[in-house]
């Protein structure tokens, strides 16, 4: 039995939600989704975690269960890694969708979103970044800022931090796929689209930093992680290599698949018909998750995928064939110059 | 270059469709689908194959592409498992979706169903399956006729070589989830349920026999397969011992995953309900596939799966957790005895 299962059984604390260990953690917000619940009068309600929380789903719909007697709660299973990513089934067939851990891509009348803001104290972290990998100020004293959805609530902190530091801070928000001023999303860094020769990155983990020192090569990328205590600075070369490996595999390529997502914020069908249109050697497969089994099965030598921009970039290595981003591929077919590669940056919402 | 993949790019033949060299094997009925989409003025049209046969799917879309300029084909790339298991994002997003090699479960206005009945004349193996595995007709002069949606062609074929060597034949069609008198299907053996001792099933592989035979134990199943050119009776009992397993680990168990599929043919949420309305621990989960991954991330000590029986019963051995059907769960809870059994036969369509 594990520490949350047991927390579901012992009795009157389970009832409350204060067993939920991870509260210390995370806030799941369940008054105001019961509240909400109460209010529409749900028959259903669905939760999706991302996958990383998946664990603690079970032990939320407890607690919601036991709030709400009358109301069926369930959980979504599809692997969720997004805003972009809702469970569009629970959307259509529950009263309340329950998105954890994102914000916002877009509001849906139907869906409450709930952001599961870190509580780990990022200024240690940011300290040390100032002291050890920052260009002083009195060197460079421009610093751009940005960060995740996890750690959004403290944005003003750092931002204080810096400026008490002698830096001026640098903060945008980016295009219509962004919620926040400052955020970042694994698939668009508008929000760094500033005349900055330096970025502060503060949050968890080397996807979101990798991809913004990608959309940016030209700014140098200070990773201050309070997550795991470390600090860093983004380091591209290994993925640019792997990118150019992969370009130039599919230069042998005859047929090509044209993969558009059925996830509803990843879906750029104009792309895929742009290629198939000038290609006859290409064909559109329409699919929700990318796994290389399901891309194997098709036999076909090279595909350019549409959806996700990180599913070829950071799981390229992952596919037996070699699998592009739409700029990618404009290399591979000789209509754009190696030395012209760039991030697939995705924009817009649905 | 794939043999395939250089037909796509020979000339004019491949224009006409005769470049398919697994036209010796399958009809595509390329004719018919060129014929609905032009009736309809489709301006897309999605292709769905089963996962055997993806491989050829990107020639089919190659071949009526050339034939139907004005029409954007799409390739269904989500795995497919039987005629319950329609893309419902193509089907609602093209204007007829291509169902290949499953025969319909129920009939919707845009979906045309291609059946790929096999071109291997079984007559050979079902005359080793009257000299070598069946009861002689003296002895038992009843016999039993089961095939699968590829064989049905053959069907009379059959009936007749069997009441030629001297055997009664019975046929029967199943309840409404079946489209033809003698078909299985993995989830649905109603078509044998009749007073006979043994039963003839021909056809390829050991998935649909095994279904066969733990649906109804008491009779003995001949298989003819004419794919393979083999002949066996069909044994259970190493399966039987896999469940007994899954059932016994599972009583321990003290956290329940209720997994209802999103898929159009396996949706059986009545069953999860009841449940979770009698079983405090348990959760209901929605899902597409069911992988082990996928249960994993909710550490979950126990599922029972609602959704298609076969995937706790061919794939219970890949799962880090008991994966149990509803009837093995009423056994791990107490709610049936073990000797009681049986095989979670799937009913009705959607």
């Amino acid at each position: 039995m594990t520490p949350e299962s047991s927390d579901r059984s012992s009795g009157d604390l389970a009832r409350s939600g204060t067993a939920l260990k991870h509260d210390r953690e995370w806030d799941y917000e369940l008054d105001r989704i019961v509240n909400a619940a109460r209010e529409r009068e749900a028959d259903a309600v669905g939760l999706q975690f991302p996958e990383g929380l998946k664990r603690r789903a079970p032990d939320v719909a407890s607690a919601l269960r036991d709030r709400l007697s009358e109301t069926r709660i369930v959980l979504s299973g599809e692997p969720c890694y997004g805003a972009c990513d809702l469970d569009l089934h629970l959307m259509r067939n529950a009263d309340i969708l329950v998105h954890f851990g994102h914000s916002p891509m877009k509001e849906q009348k139907n869906v409450l979103y709930v952001p599961l803001y870190s509580n780990v104290d990022p200024s240690p972290i940011v300290d040390r970044a100032i002291e050890e990998l920052l260009d002083p100020p009195r060197e460079d004293p421009d610093c751009g800022l940005v960060t995740t959805a996890q750690h959004l609530n403290h944005l003003e902190e750092i931002r204080e931090q810096l400026e008490a530091a002698g830096y001026e801070v640098h903060t945008r928000k980016g295009d219509d796929r962004l919620t926040h001023e400052g955020q970042v999303l694994g698939c668009n860094y508008e929000s760094a689209n500033m005349d900055v020769e330096q970025i502060l990155y503060v949050g968890g983990g080397k996807f979101h930093p990798l991809g913004l020192a990608l959309d940016h090569p030209e700014k140098r990328v200070v990773i201050a992680d309070p997550v795991n205590n470390a600090l860093n600075v983004a380091d591209t070369e290994r993925f640019i290599k792997q990118r150019y490996g992969a370009i130039h595999r599919a230069m042998d390529a005859e047929t090509w698949g044209v993969i558009v997502s059925t996830k509803v914020g990843q879906r750029r069908p104009e792309i895929a018909t742009d290629i198939v249109e000038s290609n006859p050697m290409a064909v559109e497969i329409t699919m929700d998750e990318i796994d290389p089994g399901r891309l194997r099965n098709f036999g076909l030598d090279a595909y350019v995928n549409t959806a996700c921009p990180r599913v070829a970039t950071d799981d390229g290595a992952e596919f037996n064939v070699p699998v592009l981003t739409p700029p990618e591929y404009e290399i591979a077919v000789g209509n754009r110059d190696l030395e012209d590669l760039e991030f697939d940056s995705f924009h817009g919402t649905w």
